[in-house]
């Protein structure tokens, strides 16, 4: 076996790692080379080249601070190629490259980054995509928390798609592809000062896949997002306000699971403001809305989806829930959110 | 006059800021669309998407974690566009998108952030590239130092450019398109517990309007590289090992600004060590380098430009020296760098 000089466990980043010079490059080659080699990292310039068709690409870039940076169901690597994947995908593109910027604090363990590297080399692998060009910066002991990952994705749209949130119109069918609040309450059943004894995982997942069905079933799919940060609540009033619409959604056709709700219950949480990893929003023609579901429920990611609910016509942009006695709530727009660093 | 929320020089950054809810999105219009306004950020979706011809693109990505944020010559927001440009522009290619991830701390002037903000507008703006998606996240006072950026670019690269490091071959000579050390010298300048009279500004400068001049010249360029951390030394010498090559380098033909050759001998500092962010080393075949260099010398940013040396064979790859006295040492490279977080 190779000798690993980085495989011993009290090994620590220190600012060296950081400063362009034999230990910057060493540990490039010794972590990130050797989780995620490929002919673009491989090439050793400063940028990945790649050939491209005549068409449309998108971009779209994610910061990750998560808290716990390790936590039931993924860490922040995972979660950093998924989140990006899920964001170029939403435009019913297909993700290709992803740019990987990690930011370390000194002290930070070698072996842990060494786990997430692998995890990102994981995912980056589950998703079809490749990690093609990366940038390592380390900065002094208190001046950052551990790791902070930055993941930018392109990816190519296919021709006849045209998902963009100013094509949501009223009438249009609301369907969420699961269960939510999963990865929230994942996070917050570790945090300090607040940890409780549930089994539930995050939901973290790369939803390209369940994405190319859902535009092959379906190429009038109006929009896509995916609820993360502020959770369900927040997407869907981004998009009412946005798109100049209004919402009325079912609350008893939310897909919830049990240990969540109780949860909630415990932490006087609402689960349409917890924080999802894993999960979309679509938005499409009524009459397509349950051919849709259908073909969703057949995939492993999509097997709760749901019609939750409709656009209508609102000049004032609200998102209302009906509950099953026939009243009704506006389903509110928190200005922040109840715990940071979910995401 | 429209009424600005974030006018305050009293108001700062807090967690609701970076929670995915109203605050962040209130920050996101009144700072980032604000300086940033183009069609892309307007559609107001999580990726931004753009028309692309059948060729070859390239993507780079850089975390700048600078400290001081704000030093003479620049600031993180004009450096973090200046980087991603650079990077995208050492490839031969012609920037064209950028994405931009901040991660922010609890309590950081929110008219800070809006004059960084600016800088990065003027940047891309200058470097007609266009910032075309973004992210923000916010972490808890003491969980960051201020402020970090990482920019993400995307540039097409012209046809019948062939520009890699493994392209580098013996006999090539070597290029520098100006004096070393500037901006290494600008930053420790105002770093605490070192800070020393000097008017050295730093170089900080967006590249692809001079390498755009420099291909049109001379298309067999073999390779181009900015020497940013580590310096001309640490580039060099990653260059030879990456492309299996020695190289052999005039040291009076290097230019360097008499302050900068100053500060160095006060500090102890060898300025070939010292980072730069507006200069680029090119390597082309011999017979084509004193036309290259004068065609960069009519570009305000490569005026200085001069051959340096030139590219040999050696097994050990090494990077030599030569003085005008005929003596010659080794251009080391070094583990680290003097000081932590120049970019």
């Amino acid at each position: 076996m190779k000798h690993d000089t980085y495989s011993n466990a009290a090994r620590q980043i220190n600012m060296t790692h950081g400063a362009g010079g034999k230990a910057s490059a060493e540990l490039i080659e010794e972590i990130f080379l050797k989780h995620l080699d490929n002919p673009w990292l491989r090439q050793g310039n400063d940028q990945a080249l790649f050939e491209v068709q005549k068409g449309r690409m998108v971009m779209s870039t994610d910061g990750h601070v998560v808290s716990p940076i390790f936590f039931p169901g993924g860490n922040i690597g995972s979660l950093s190629v998924h989140g990006t994947v899920n964001d170029v995908a939403m435009s019913g593109a297909k993700p290709l490259y992803i740019a990987l910027s990690v930011i370390l604090e000194e002290g930070f363990p070698i072996d842990q980054l060494s786990a997430i590297v692998r995890s990102i080399a994981e995912a980056a692998s589950e998703a079809n995509v490749r990690i093609v060009t990366g940038d390592t910066k380390v900065v002094e002991k208190g001046s950052a928390d551990g790791i902070f990952i930055t993941t930018t994705g392109v990816g190519v749209v296919p021709d006849g798609l045209h998902l963009s949130v100013d094509q949501v119109r009223p009438g249009d069918a609301i369907i969420l592809s699961g269960s939510i609040g999963d990865h929230g309450i994942a996070i917050m059943s570790k945090r300090e000062n607040l940890e409780f004894e549930t089994d539930i995982l995050s939901d973290t997942a790369s939803l390209n896949c369940l994405v190319a069905a859902m535009v092959e079933q379906c190429p009038d799919i109006s929009c896509m997002r995916d609820p993360t940060r502020g959770g369900l609540s927040a997407t869907l009033n981004e998009i009412s306000r946005q798109a100049k619409v209004g919402m009325e959604v079912q609350e008893d056709a939310i897909p919830i699971k049990p240990q969540v709700r109780a949860a909630c219950e415990l932490l006087g949480l609402d689960p349409v403001n917890i924080a999802n990893e894993g999960k979309l929003i679509a938005f499409c023609p009524q009459d397509q809305a349950e051919a849709l579901v259908a073909s969703m429920q057949q995939h492993p990611l999509g097997k709760d989806a749901a019609i939750i609910g409709q656009v209508t016509e609102d000049d004032r942009n609200m998102v209302s829930m009906k509950n099953a006695f026939g009243g009704s709530r506006i389903m509110d727009w928190l200005s922040g959110e109840q715990l940071p660093r979910i995401c």
